[in-house]
């Protein structure tokens, strides 16, 4: 016996979350820092909606409530993905979660035991790998590559599935790449998993940023297609679209009743239920037309900012960035700014051990943020398998249009500074972070 | 490979959360049901802290924050703890959780390995058994009986505790049976651990009734006593005591920061954090003078209703109730109401399965709840194992003192009613119910 079970040393993390503390540090020496690691819109939830929780506050509907979540919450999800989705979904299959998070973990505890394979995108969001490890599955990372622009086909999944295949996970549009799969991706992909899956395969579809699509495109779902309604978990909530991250409102839909029932019970075990009075905000946010007028001004302005900061970080010696269809992160190859500043050469040069926790792009990440006050994400903070070599960085475009341009301006003047990174690669702060 | 993995099997479930299936039936028919099943308060959340959330949330706290909670939150509840279990506890020791339930799952799968041991009351809040059964560990249920006021010795404890003992849960003030344990109580318990159990052992001290004590007792903790701080996981939060079920806000104490960040890491992977505008009001409930006065309001009220039921329940043929020092239930012995209605032949005349399933509480709960309208839990839903023979109600006087007083005269015609009951038994809800 020890102290902490055997099972924590499979479960990983967020670092978009542990990044704070570093953040923090270097606020506390009296930086500047420009935030392009967040993962949340720089706008606040909108007026109407807060007013529909705290009327809800007021008039007492601060009880528990159904653990699968409010009547009224899960019809308007219903009728939402009805219609978006174009297939009939039954209140009775959606199940309410505090974001949409819980359905990750909900699905690989319900679906997925010891030694089955689980499929999942990498760069993707981390707490897919998080989850599939900590159910003991076996991790099957789908590796993107931006030559593809983040996207895949079929033939590229088809490779992976195997008879130990039980859950595939798809997030589009995608965290981190902002890649999007089409209608054609997706009619392809199908048709692999009824050609070549059991019945009781899943799909698991994170469709968290479905609002937010650049370029005129619209949202396309897997459940759109033939023989899929019956096989995926279909997750999205309002932390993005709706500006709502704070709030936890997600919701899931199941397969069948059943297995909704499966969802609403771990609810049960884990934390009872959704506050009502924020899921009446929920279903005011698909119902009241002022939400897609709102969420529209704020899917433009990302693009604005998409459109400005794309060829300006292109216009960065060693950057390399790709224009994303969708989601509000730009994730540029940087491993010409690597080589440029010598990160490879200090990473080769970390003892064997650190050298396996870090990866060059983490290296350069430190650099940005303590020496040019920019906080981004590294490309082993979404998935750690099979990342070596790919040295990406993922920033955030929920930020003012001057934070995006100072941000970019920094980094700019990083790239030219290899004697400033000399300097970093052989200081305490160094020291401190990679050993 | 099958649908649903091995895993879930092992999940159980809160019944008073499946109940509401039945009472919904009877209201369907016409029947107006008096919920004696419900476990919260029947007070709304208090004006002053209704406002606090919406101000927060007016003023845009409405985005991500830090998953171990928010420091204003979490300064509060060290401050709170400190002052009332006499310890110093720092913020960097606390994490908050969606209600004070998610720190049950977090406390097994941090600390139980498959095989070791778990200690916790029986009856007893009915997640310990369906967590510690989830994560494979061996249920050790502490059976607890009316004839010693549903409270035990370091003796009782004692007999229970092995080499292969890894948690110990208690809870105080108790739900359902409203036992509470006394200093001296706790002492013993604290030297028996000190003596017996290794440091990596630790004691989940379920306190989430802390505020809810008759006869001017004080809420005493395990957390107060010698080498327990350093071994505690200490859990509670709003639900009860401030009449915010529905808010979800709870929170843990850890023995080390370490642990805290553990706490913190399964919050980041299951639901990110808490909503931030929420946990304004809930460093609120701790710092505002005016909660202890709605709160001592409530706790009056509360025992001004056990003061007239439980002498009423006693005066119901065939129950036998105790006085609860705490928490907002009774639990009578119905033993001698299942005899006198023929409750007890009924079971007896299931087919083996049915009768493995049901308990004769478990019938009686049934026939009041669809011939006279009064919702109830039975004793198997608090703890299964060992439970066998033991029947009891729990009753929850969180309802009106009219409401109460029609509850308790229908649970006294019933009792009278063995025709009604034979009719019952015969009934196709009967056979709908039990098989």
């Amino acid at each position: 016996m020890s102290l902490i079970a055997q099972r924590m040393s499979h479960l990983g993390t967020e670092n978009a979350f542990k990044l704070g503390d570093d953040i923090q540090r270097c606020v506390d020496r009296g930086m500047d820092v420009i935030r392009f690691n967040l993962g949340a819109p720089d706008f606040r939830s909108a007026p109407h909606l807060n007013r529909v929780a705290s009327e809800a506050l007021d008039a007492g509907n601060s009880g528990y409530c159904d653990p699968a979540g409010i009547l009224p919450f899960r019809e308007a999800v219903a009728a939402h993905v009805s219609r978006t989705r174009g297939v009939e979904v039954t209140p009775g299959r959606v199940v309410v979660t505090p974001g949409a998070k819980p359905p990750i973990g909900y699905t690989l505890q319900t679906y997925v035991d010891e030694g089955d394979e689980v499929i999942y995108p990498s760069p993707g969001f981390p707490i897919y790998e998080s989850w599939v490890r900590f159910a003991r599955a076996v991790p099957v990372p789908l590796l993107l590559s931006d030559e593809r622009d983040f996207a895949f086909t079929a033939d590229d999944l088809a490779e992976l599935i195997t008879r130990r295949t039980k859950v595939i996970i798809l997030c589009s549009p995608s965290n981190p790449t902002g890649g999007v799969l089409s209608r054609e991706d997706l009619a392809g992909i199908a048709a692999l998993v009824r050609e070549r899956c059991r019945p009781d395969v899943r799909i698991y579809a994170d469709e968290i940023y479905e609002h937010i699509l650049f370029d005129g495109l619209e949202h396309e779902s897997i459940m759109s297609h033939e023989g899929m309604p019956e096989r995926t978990v279909l997750a999205s909530g309002h932390s993005k679209g709706f500006a709502m991250t704070g709030w936890r409102l997600g919701w899931a839909i199941l397969p069948t009743e059943e297995e909704a029932g499966i969802f609403k019970q771990l609810n049960i075990n884990i934390m009872s239920c959704v506050p009502p009075f924020l899921q009446e905000a929920g279903a005011a946010a698909y119902e009241d037309p002022e939400s897609a007028v709102q969420v529209e001004q704020m899917v433009r302005e990302f693009e604005r900012r998409r459109d400005w900061v794309v060829p300006a970080l292109n216009g960065v010696p060693g950057v390399r960035c790709r224009l994303p269809k969708g989601a509000f992160y730009v994730f540029p190859d940087v491993s010409g700014m690597c080589e440029r500043l010598g990160v490879y050469d200090a990473w080769a040069r970390l003892p064997a051990e650190a050298r396996g926790r870090a990866t060059p792009a983490a290296i350069l990440q430190m650099f940005l943020l303590y020496r040019y006050g920019v906080a981004s994400m590294d490309r082993a903070s979404f998935g750690r398998i099979g990342a070596e070599g790919q040295d990406f960085l993922r920033l955030s475009i929920a930020n003012s249009m001057e934070d995006i341009r100072r941000g970019v301006e920094r980094i700019g003047e990083a790239a030219e500074d290899d004697g400033g990174f000399a300097e970093f690669a052989d200081s305490e702060d160094f020291k401190g972070l990679f050993g």
